[in-house]
């Protein structure tokens, strides 16, 4: 019997990555194209031929594809399939049922998710969650989100905006945030929100990553606004282990890679915030992914979805 | 063959009520006593013999008593079932094996949890939160707790710390709380942090109930602290409404009655938070609980363990 392969497909805002991954988490074959081509709206296309592309892999390595899961930024009505108009990074993305085009262009079953959903149940089946009963994947980048993990299942709620912890609030008034509020997580700690802020205290443009540069160097501006992001992520943090105290928190992306040096000082202003006995037993971690494993969170949706079908 | 019914506790900081609760949710019968008598440290003699006594009406209405839950201040760890050192209410049921001891007195199976829980799961059984996949309820009163049920179950976390939503903070440098941390919405929203900021401002002792008066009434001073206990509150809902999607959303205790008639101007301050969609999906309410439905929280804990029992 020829083994199993699931296709994973991680939708980027700025690139898109696809692996066959098998049954145990081992991605085996992988391939990476800019999401957007030279002509306009042509993502949903382009996504389609590299899942076309990667899938002709699986035979000639002796596997057999056995479903497929994209992981796409933006939230995804769980009954449909139906990507909402959320996707602020890939805006073509709304209102497309990306799972019914890639069944029929593949063959196969089919299933889609937010992308840190599909994130946090490729950690919580292959990687730093795997024996965790509840898990938290917050994800640091251009955009915050998270994943809800609860007994082997992605919590969704009521329509898909379960884990939605980007957009939580942690100042009552304060900075404007793209989703229209004020103080949200994200206006302190996404990549895009920490070059603004650290643009106009230096007076000059710079990008999120020569701001932590400048920080580790000494320059006490930079300090100051890499000190009040990790402020703010410690308060985000206290809320999802205050108020869920899971078993793992996992820290994704490449704002905690850039934190990840200080992360005692992280943890050290947690633990003025949150209980005790809660920070105790929520093992707090930072995941260094690569590109070749974000493809696993897609192929665990597929993966998922097969173990559900056997069951049905 | 006798019907059974479930005798329900609710231990609070002042009153303790136990009750007979059928397994349709209806209280049979009740009573209710202060939770400390004259002696220092009588309160758990004083349950005991209050649960006792209720339990010996079961027969005499023609009940077979099946079992006995009760609600206590305090976080429960799930495994040993004795209560943890934070119950600042009542602190001498800190360590305390209650359910041990109730099931020794009683000689019916016991479940002891979090109060705010055993609401949510009673609310969740026989009242506003019938048929929620996903339900939330924040209890704002003394002191400020959520419970949250999933698919049917009182999600604990790691440690029972999951649903401390009083302890989320919603100002990263705001008022110190009574947890050591800042910012808490406690500290803008419970009872006595309502009545020592407005005493502060008015310059004189105020309680919530007169501060809430005085705010009814027109007083311009009384009126800010009410509008930032609101808006604290509709942060705190945006977290959950954002960050769990839940099907719904129940508010109870006596500073959510106090607050009921200024709903509507909670929901436009919550829609200037939340994202859409999750807010169009989340059902949000006031509950109005009187003391004698909150044993059926209890009940509801030891109707759900006897359940358990008969599936194992």
């Amino acid at each position: 019997m020829t083994a199993r392969a699931f296709l994973g497909i991680d939708v980027g805002g700025t690139t898109t990555s696809a692996g066959l991954v098998t049954a145990q988490g081992r991605v085996v074959a992988g391939r990476r194209r800019p999401t957007h081509g030279p002509a306009a709206g042509d993502a949903v296309p382009r996504v389609l031929a590299l899942a076309s592309e990667v899938a002709g892999l699986a035979r000639p390595r002796g596997y057999r594809l056995a479903g497929v899961g994209a992981g796409v930024p933006g939230i995804v009505n769980g009954a449909t399939g139906v990507i909402g108009g959320e996707a602020h990074n890939v805006p073509e993305l709304g209102g497309v049922p990306l799972a019914r085009l890639l069944r029929r262009a593949l063959g196969v079953p089919a299933a889609v998710d937010n992308d840190v959903n599909a994130l946090a149940l490729g950690e919580w089946m292959w990687g730093a969650g795997r024996g965790a009963r509840s898990l938290v994947l917050l994800a640091l980048g251009t955009g915050v989100g998270g994943g809800i993990v609860l007994d082997g299942r992605l919590y969704r709620g009521a329509a898909g905006f379960g884990g939605e912890l980007g957009h939580v609030p942690v100042e009552l008034h304060g900075r404007p945030c793209v989703c229209g509020a004020r103080g949200c997580l994200k206006a302190y700690v996404a990549g895009p929100d920490l070059s603004a802020e650290g643009s106009r205290r230096l007076g000059r443009p710079v990008d999120a990553a020569e701001l932590f540069r400048l920080a580790a160097g000494g320059d006490a501006t930079a300090t100051a606004v890499v000190d009040q992001a990790l402020e703010a992520l410690a308060a985000g943090l206290t809320i999802i282990v205050n108020g869920l105290n899971p078993d793992r928190l996992l820290l994704a992306g490449s704002i905690a890679r850039a934190l990840a040096p200080r992360a005692a000082e992280l943890r050290a202003r947690l633990a003025r915030r949150a209980y005790a006995g809660a920070l105790a037993t929520t093992r707090l971690r930072f995941l260094g992914l690569d590109k070749r494993t974000t493809v696993r969170g897609g192929a665990a949706l597929a993966r998922q979805a097969a173990i559900a079908r056997a069951h049905a």
